[in-house]
């Protein structure tokens, strides 16, 4: 594979890239904002590729946030978007359960380990599921949960799923549960799998980090449903039905938007230099990894030229 | 390695499996008692080791008890052993801390992730330490930590070590500091890597499990202070200074007890068959990992003959 084409500044390069593509696929954190801090003229880029008649779909790994949260979030930053353009692993998850697994019910509830977006999802899907954000289960572990998880009366007899993603009041008790429903055969699924979470301008535990657990005890890999996994690809394509060909990927992470969109084969893919990785990551040697961009530039500000 | 000799019933083969040790290691779990409750003949058999001269120390690596703790559980099941006999992970990692990392002070205080085993044992080796069981940590992350853990304001400067293990209260406040200090340098140790914890005739997660979080976040493995850990065997024999030769480790597990013994050089090991690993594990083929005990017997009271 070649080099990288930088865009920052080159007015010819950016029309090229513009002409090649029908849809836009992009990340969010890293590249339209870092936390509650919008990046410059994002607005104005957005609005400047819908005016060519682009398609923009906005692919994300958070799993915390139904794609209505994230909906409130881009209002808030004073970007309008429609909530049918955002792509979230939880609604990834309740797609791939509702519209690819389908389990037959009753034995098709879900046991969740996560937060309110993931719930939302599965509810929008009508997807059973237990857990989640149950008050109950916020609790310590009791001598008595070891026996009645153990004996089985504290296990719903109709959970076949396991779906775990970040969850940020995970506890003993809950992950004691998930557990036995693995060993007893549920599908492991996780709404993503990235080991840290960038907050407050550095990194917490993430998706993946709250997920090892399981992973670790069980001895088995969740099916991730979010980047770089081609499930969501294509989960993101069953809705959307776009040209792959005619499709780039907009992301800042090597490893989780630039390799989404290479592996799905898309008709290309550009790094943008706002968020986790740097032009030396991917230029000539890079970080060993091989996964390099088709293009790049500073920011996403800069295809406005 | 030739086959492991079996003793069950065999009195010239015990007789002379008793001549060829002077002290004997004992894994607790799966050897003396399964959860609450005890296997016949273990006070007996210990009685009679002990009137033959023979050195007795257990092994434990259950991290939640400290040593007095786990004195009460075998004065409650009736079997009479001293607090120095016993020999568990937390105790094992807290003399690992003091007296061969001996991180110069003040930079040696200690986060904990986990119960108050851990705590009890820092505390009779003089280790100062944060977090365990402390109230403070035991509720929801709020935003202002993911602040105050980012600028650092909420880290203790003086925390030069992680010391994890099994916390049955884990939580996602608890795993952010842990992390925060990690990212910071501090020295990665755990008590023990079990990945689960046998209880109520099933398994739960365990120390390993709890840890795991970290590991995935930070992208680094703790050394861990139990068995299988030749750190402990270090530790013990620092402790009760006896012949490896004339040694042999008394368990349950291949993977943990057994390995412990034949990467310690002990002059022998001794599997029973009354826990975890039955005797088509290592037999002929085996499980694969060529683990092999040289002698196995169906429980621990079959040496009374």
């Amino acid at each position: 594979m070649g080099e990288p084409r930088y865009l920052t500044g080159d007015k010819p390069a950016i029309e090229e890239f513009l002409s090649k593509f029908d849809t836009f696929l992009f990340d969010c954190d890293g590249v339209l904002w870092s936390g509650d801090h919008i990046f410059p003229r994002v607005a104005e880029t957005l609005e400047m590729l819908r005016s060519k008649g682009k398609q923009l779909v906005f692919v994300t790994n958070n799993s915390t946030k139904s794609r209505a949260d994230y909906k409130k979030k881009f209002d808030k930053l004073g970007v309008p978007v429609k909530v049918d353009e955002v792509f979230g692993s939880a609604y990834s998850a309740a797609v791939y359960i509702a519209r690819i697994l389908k389990l037959p019910a009753p034995k098709n509830k879900v046991f969740v380990l996560g937060e309110s977006g993931i719930e939302e999802e599965l509810r929008d899907e009508n997807v059973p599921f237990i857990g989640g954000t149950d008050p109950s289960l916020r609790r310590d572990i009791e001598p008595e949960d070891f026996t009645n998880i153990a004996n089985g009366s504290a296990l719903d007899p109709d959970v076949g799923i396991v779906l775990a993603g970040l969850d940020f009041h995970v506890n003993y008790l809950k992950l004691a549960h998930a557990f036995g429903y693995l060993k007893r055969g549920a599908t492991f699924l996780a709404t993503n799998t990235d080991s840290t979470l960038p907050m407050a301008h550095t990194l917490f535990p993430g998706a993946g980090s709250i997920e090892a657990p399981l992973v670790t005890a069980s001895g088995k890999s969740p099916l991730a449903l979010g980047k770089p996994s081609q499930a969501m690809m294509d989960a993101v394509e069953g809705k959307f039905h776009f040209d792959r060909s005619r499709t780039c990927m907009i992301g800042d992470r090597l490893n989780t938007d630039i390799r989404f969109g290479i592996e799905g084969q898309l008709g290309g893919t550009l790094a943008v230099l706002s968020g986790v990785n740097k032009k030396e990551d991917f230029l000539g040697e890079g970080d060993g990894t091989g996964v390099k961009p088709a293009f790049y530039a500073d920011k996403l500000g800069d295809l406005l030229g």
